[in-house]
């Protein structure tokens, strides 16, 4: 597998992506980052002079090329050239340790890591002395993606430009396209929810919109003021930017609120609703390019916590443990160091199929408590916990107990100015959740673990005594 | 190659379109004719009737089945019968004479030919005692299509599973998906033009809205009434449309009408800009699935005339004699019984590509006509011709010459109740166009011989003495 990055292997070879939109419709706007604009002629000559940079400093095709820097349009002119280069993407989380950064830049056997001082270089220049041509062969590697792990340590995960491009071919059969749409970039670029966006951009020719990191306020004024008309999002985001709008409409030209990056809890999509939020649930993995089980945007109401139906080409089964598995174009050839992968991967995932189908993800296999021979998905819990009025955020794990095997316990953190007892939250969970589900034990603390995506850490969650 | 049509070739395989489309947006509709509709998750169940009906009659996987029927509904359900049994689809040209067909069913091997009654049969079942379940090998052959033929003999050209996925994909990434997006095939389904409407329809998700034979009232109608969003027509259709319609402007629901089948004159186009029509202008050929050079819709009017820009995955060059070749995804394997085709596919046409790379298309190279030395382009005299405002068709051919060669003839079809001299067109002529390239003789005719899909003829004119 190791010399599949090769432009040598057997795989369908096209154009340039970036290339062949800049071709198509140069004048439409490629990349938007605060008050600078890019069109897609402007952003493709830009790439080629900071192909000119990179391959100035040694960077060469079939190299792994780390990169550690924040959003922004460094960022982006990085992955592109890198791809017209023919290197390997290595996208590096900017909140890991310097230690662990060394793990990674050991495991993926980096040959250069560019950060933020060096990218910054990459958009600054709009014009190179020559014109770089490239074909992309859709079987070799496009990047390697570290899992966001959210238990053990993290995997290399291979992806191709097949597997980015039946992402985005599959969000947008889904999705549809319309002339203007612009998709919001507030995730972080080095995530695979982040860097599918910049992908999509240029296959399908919209507008992306980069933030330099989440912010409510900001999001929510792309939304009314630059005409942003998806965004991708995870529940803790969603959660602020309903808050902070306080009730007011969305406009009509916002069309879907992607949520992914976990199960949502039912009454933040409940209050999504009532705010007329458009939004579109979706379930997805690093391995998995992003999205691959998504709510067509008809059924966002009627099915109301699933994750939908796999996107044109994937499929889906659920095995007699409940674990998802996928399989399909988007899925990654295997982890770095790890054998090659043919046929179904497990996800990890817990999950089942109404009787129509639509896919509920309950949680992840590990964090599953299993309580007298019952099963209690802590996502159920902490739900329920969220929709107490006091409560902001909530972490539920499993306790050793001697009689039961595990007992539930919960970590709570309050809305500022609130105040609850742990009696009172039990009391409020024994009226909305069967006995074996209601937590024994609830903390209060002033925040939760979470990784850079948003997801909450339940490994790192821990009550004394 | 020709153990390629089977299941067992080595391409990556994907869920049933149909079946996928049907379980993700169900009670979306899939098709309309005349006053019947059918969902995606009717035309599924349907689909299975008429797999369980052909199966009953010993259609086979891997065999060649012709069809020779009329647009409607029986024609959609056959074509995905088939792909569900796994046979290989092969349209007829319902215009073709017995002789004609009985040569192509020698030609392609068929098992069998499903004619009017047969398909009208398979539209009629709405639930079948089973399920089918089929996984589809891009790499398998789906159909093989004759070409329309406008000099010599037809070749029966091979497409893949993965041409026309490309295809549907290609056309989404320039043309957009909207939601309520209904594609009329007014077009004859036996040819590419329509049949990759059907195609596109369950991959993309949008209803098609097919017509018996093409009717510009009907059309019209359709547009107006039926929220018809896109619609495939030839020049000669489009000049109907516009001339029934008499000034009145088409809906905003109306974002494109394909225009394709040969270079457009440009007095059409100018009309139809003047009427409101989105008009876009496409190249295409039954070897590359249909449209593979589609103007973006943005340029329609700064570039009017051309063809536009290879869609995403595709592209185009020109040779040193001026024939346009094309290399990508969707382009046919080969023909029956010739050859394996690896690499760029000449396409017959010639063409140039303007200082920013946008295609024109000028004729075919065999009816190129060379006159002491110039290059002259039946299809430019033709388009001339036609601004006239007394002729309503013109054909332009090249007659032997001593002195010359070549020297240019045109055959005219007056507007009914008009009236012109010969002299008087050839004076008009003489205005616009370079010397060489005046017609010297002109004859009247009631009609002149078209093919299926609108195309004009050469090799069928003839003037005598």
């Amino acid at each position: 597998m190791a010399d599949r990055f090769s432009a040598a292997a057997p795989g369908l070879r096209v154009p340039d992506w970036l290339r062949q939109r800049a071709q198509v419709t140069p004048n439409r706007l490629a990349l938007v980052f605060e008050e600078a604009g890019w069109t897609f002629a402007e952003l493709d000559r830009g790439v080629d002079a900071a192909v000119e940079v990179l391959r100035g400093r040694g960077v060469e095709a079939g190299e792994r090329i780390g990169l550690l820097a924040a959003n922004g349009p460094g960022f982006v002119h990085a992955v592109h050239a890198l791809m017209r280069i023919g290197a390997v993407l290595v996208p590096i989380n900017t909140r890991l340790t310097p230690s662990e950064i060394e793990w990674q830049v050991q495991d993926a056997e980096l040959a250069q890591v560019l950060g933020d001082d060096d990218v910054g270089q990459l958009a600054e220049r709009r014009q190179a002395s020559k014109v770089f041509e490239r074909q992309f062969n859709l079987d070799a590697w496009h990047s390697i993606v570290y899992t966001s792990g959210t238990t053990g340590r993290p995997k290399g995960a291979i992806l191709t430009y097949a597997n980015h491009w039946w992402s985005a071919i599959g969000s947008v059969l889904n999705l549809g396209l319309l002339p203007d749409d612009r998709w919001l970039a507030c995730l972080p670029l080095f995530h695979v929810g982040g860097l599918s966006i910049l992908l999509r951009s240029v296959i399908c020719g919209f507008t992306a919109v980069v933030h330099l990191r989440f912010d409510a306020r900001e999001v929510n004024r792309a939304i009314d003021e630059q005409g942003v008309s998806m965004v991708s999002v995870v529940s803790a985001m969603l959660d602020r930017m309903l808050a902070e709008r306080g009730g007011r409409p969305y406009p009509s030209t916002l069309r879907c609120i992607l949520l992914g990056g976990g199960p949502a809890p039912l009454p933040l999509l409940e209050r999504a609703v009532q705010a007329g939020a458009p939004v579109v649930q979706t379930y997805g993995l690093t391995e998995t390019a992003s999205q691959v089980v998504t709510l067509a945007p008809e059924h966002a109401l009627t099915k109301l916590g699933s994750a939908g139906k796999p996107l044109m080409g994937s499929q889906i089964r659920i095995d007699d443990d409940g674990e998802i598995h996928v399989v399909g174009p988007t899925v990654s050839p295997g982890y770095l160091h790890g054998p090659p992968r043919d046929g179904w991967l497990r996800t990890g995932d817990l999950g089942y199929l109404d009787g129509e189908g639509y896919l509920y993800v309950l949680d992840r296999c590990e964090d599953l408590i299993i309580s007298g021979g019952e099963n209690i998905y802590p996502a159920e819990v902490e739900a329920t916990l969220i929709a107490h009025p006091s409560v902001r955020e909530a972490g539920v794990i499993g306790l050793a107990d001697a009689e039961w095997g595990r007992r539930v316990a919960a970590l709570v953190v309050l809305e500022p100015g609130q105040t609850a007892t742990p009696e009172e939250l039990i009391a409020f969970c024994r009226m909305r959740l069967a006995g074996y589900k209601v937590p024994r034990r609830i903390a209060f603390h002033e925040s939760l673990p979470r990784n850079a995506a948003g997801k909450l850490l339940r490994r790192d969650l821990s009550i004394e005594g």
